[in-house]
């Protein structure tokens, strides 16, 4: 249950009335808000006098639920919007993998080409052996603050683990858990501490109630810019890396206040039906698409087989902007 | 291998080549075709002398395979053209089961508000209990017949087993096989044996490899008039009925020369999100779309979570042309 | 609903009864019985009078089920016995495929060895390609008849379509629904309109709750000889060809009265850990294990990685009798 | 590939070989080891003065191979041996969740009855809602703490996030890494840095490729002392919590050197099958169990259907041992 306290309630009754009631207190602009367990389905006795509002929940999906708020959340990234009554949907671009200044420098390039904001390129990578490239680390990020001087970029990166949380909230404009630390509930609780954006990736053996639960982790901590990221769920099916769950996008847009963003690259893990793919994801009617791209793929170290060359890129993105018209939505 | 033998081979020398190679034999219109297992890499020394030409193949995905037939094959459905150059979508539409002649003429004067050609209504119900509603049986499609008296659409049905293999054959105008008939040799073999177009639907938990094998079945029997119908797979996420397999038709298109029709209705197994997933389908250039609609989905026999009412229908059905006319293509 | 109707109702009025109510009906000893949707929950008012004594069941799992039948069924096998009180295990073993009269005679050697009296078979194999070995077909029946008669073993063989069902029905002792063939309703049917025992093998994309409804479709055309066969389910990992599913099991023991039949060698795939398993396999405390075994796994037509030779056989055999012992059962 | 430098070699000298090959470096008694990727085939030139024996690996499965060390690894937990010759099987119980200084005491009673010698219970609980019980948290680990100095039991409990991980290594004899951390990079590392004995749980959307890997990023950092816990993996199964996966037990047997614990509870989510389960894995031959018990099951703060009572947990430990024996094993 989600309860709005009264604005005379202090910050230290509000302390004491969430300990008494096993609730998370968190505050919003001015107002104290707890939340319960979902098991809770009618307002506690000694609540009622502080009470403003309440709202009884179905699952532990609850800050996220429409049943709570009902009009999708409207987030601001750097100076563009995307959410609320938008119809923007933002492009995400950049390489897997940071790996030189010449390779972030010819990325930012690329978006400078359709005017785009929002660069992408990993630090820190979740790699599944210990034997592979695990990324440039701090250095990495360092250059993405500089192309974000020289470029007036949004830059995006990715937590894989606790050693750099800190480094990459302090310097990231948008946040990305990735999808092996969906379930990391210190990530989780200190990218709820900040109001920068964060965009949570789906783990791949995990449910979308688990899913929207773990961006409940943030929201409960008091950020309200969450986006979801669906980047492939893992089946039996094994031609393509993952299995693109826009059935879960659907349930996504119904249930829950969030925007999400979409990445077929993970998702497919080939070049060849990128194009098809991020076109069908822009009809879905999204907030966001995330698609890799490399000024040279063959020699990426990460990655390899999915990342787009900027050719490939250019003509897939033309095609883009029809699509999104068609029904109403703007690329930005 | 597939091999085409010289026009000089007749009948009965081609019978004992294949016979004698552990071959399957059959004849596309003039020419004697022999297809050997994969795993035969080079061709063997007594066929040289009888072989005009041959083609190793990787896996047992041969004749549906774009390194055999580098383009997509053309359909023929009554007046209207699939694949090939035409760039069209064919929407199939209609209710789960049929019920009733006052259900069917419903859905039937549906289709004619947009033009569309093509009917579809289950009448032998492959449900997975015996304790509920079975389908009208042969009486159905006797009403899916009239119909097409009246009003000269293309109807399709499907085959669950083989007790009405025979009659759905000889009646339809597209046979469907059903995906829990996906593995039956014997309804794939009797379809090989028509000219009349199939749609092969994906079994929820069969691979795409199994899948495309499957149609080599009705391939290889002689009938070239196959398409590939994704509908979700079985996963883990049980938010939603099924999981939509995009990754897989970009597979599909990437890999196999047949035309491809996506059914989102049962993958989600819910009204609310079918509009954004037919914009996605469209969006992702295939040739097919088969959408579940209703006169009155709350009193359906089967499945009524996920039909469209026809207010459902035509709000979706207006947005589409659009996303089609963005990619270049038609929807008939 | 399962309704026991009272002896005083002659066939004709249970018909008349079945037909008005949506009911399946079928005789057992003297009994009629009929069997509604389970969403019936209170008897209906016209069959009052007729009703000896009525179930109501929570979901379509009616016949199979403890909360109608309490105890184990038991099962007669020529002269052998399973479930029951009998505490009986049966080994089936033999070759994935028959090939050869040499090859199955000695198969029929081996059970000879252990005085085992079950020996498998296929002779219609499933395939996944139409490229590959399909199998010797009747003549490969006919010499398992011939074994049957010169060792009175009793003989076990897959029906994969519906070509070959009646065949099949006819001159096996036991008659094995293959996994692909699991929702095939017209084999489902057949074999519940004989007494000989089904040994219904669960499809690799079937949920629990399918499997048991597929036995339902023969348990209430009146055959009561039903056992239950996990062979393995697909899921993400594919470095074993299947997911051994004993959680599974442990459901069907706990909600279901059929006798369970455990097949480790599909579900693996590896010859490998085949004895592992199988000692696993007998700990869970079921009623029967398929295995395979084949004198040349090598040189087998099909799956011959998984196939033991049948000095592995008897390493690994000799060690189960201790596990059943251990646990209070006898192999067989 | 592994390779083992010579004596000669010294710190400083190891330290530049290893940088220079992009290698990752650790000590094992006296020898200094180099991992590259398994990509590299052929020792590097330049390594070939200093090394003493290399060993080309198949895939990032490197120190975990049986290819590499082909004998079971032994580990000593306080004065108890498992793995190597010793045919030891570990039964670990214990509550999920620490709840109170009575709960813990009495499942420390437990143990007692059966000389058993390992006690779980987790303190940091990686609940998927924020809104549900948490854990008692490093008060919790405090009264394990205690436990061990009266009884002298070895006490196990999960790492969950970065939090804590440093607490628990320093307080437990077990240190679990759970299922949700197992790609944490940070903890995986931090747990290479002790030589407590380290119980590595398989994520339930894991291959065992990733699972083994996930190992090998502990290995590498110098301990040697990791044991792999299978405990249910996700399918599209769902009458259970998870899917046991003992074919992967199977494989992992056959391929790598670690000793293997199976958690039977965490995969059923049941108490009905737990006996039948846990019997099986006392089947399987492995060297570890991990049972959930609690004095007061209903009563649990986190998974109540799932763990035994007292009753129960007897009833089921006395048919073990007679298993075990079966296949000569002693369960401690």
């Amino acid at each position: 249950m989600i309860i709005h306290l009264k604005a005379s309630v202090n910050a230290s009754q509000a302390k004491d009335l969430a300990q008494s009631h096993a609730a998370i207190l968190f505050k919003q602009e001015d107002q104290h808000i707890l939340v319960t367990s979902s098991k809770v389905k009618e307002l506690p006795q000694l609540l009622t006098d502080f009470t403003d509002a309440f709202f009884p929940m179905e699952s532990d999906i609850q800050l996220a639920s429409r049943n709570y708020q009902k009009t999708l959340r409207e987030i601001q990234i750097g100076n563009q919007v995307i959410g609320g009554n938008s119809n923007h949907t933002m492009m995400i671009t950049g390489p897997c993998s940071i790996e030189s200044w010449e390779q972030i420098k010819a990325s930012a390039e690329l978006l400078r080409e359709y005017n785009l904001k929002t660069l992408r390129a990993g630090c820190f990578k979740p790699r599944t052996s210990p034997y592979t490239f695990q990324g440039l680390g701090a250095k990495g990020l360092e250059m993405l603050v500089k192309i974000r001087e020289e470029y007036g970029y949004n830059i995006i990166t990715e937590v894989k683990d606790s050693t750099h949380v800190d480094l990459v909230i302090e310097h990231a404009d948008i946040i990305q858990i990735g999808a092996k630390a969906m379930y990391d509930q210190s990530i989780l609780r200190k990218c709820g501490q900040t109001n920068k954006p964060i965009l949570l990736k789906r783990g791949f053996g995990s449910t979308l109630q688990e899913f929207v639960q773990a961006a409940e982790f943030i929201l409960s901590q008091g950020n309200r810019n969450v986006m979801l990221c669906e980047r492939g769920i893992r089946t039996f099916e094994t031609k393509t890396r993952f299995t693109y769950d826009l059935c879960g996008v659907a349930f996504l847009k119904e249930h829950t206040n969030l925007p999400i963003v979409l990445d077929p690259s993970h998702a497919l893990g080939h070049r060849y039906g990128i194009a098809d793919l991020t076109r069908a994801s822009v009809a879905m009617g999204v907030e966001g698409l995330l698609i890799e791209s490399h000024p040279h793929p063959e020699k990426a170290q990460s990655d390899p087989a999915q990342q787009l060359n900027f050719d490939e890129f250019r003509a897939m993105f033309k095609t883009l902007r029809p699509v999104a018209s068609a029904i109403g939505r703007t690329i930005i």
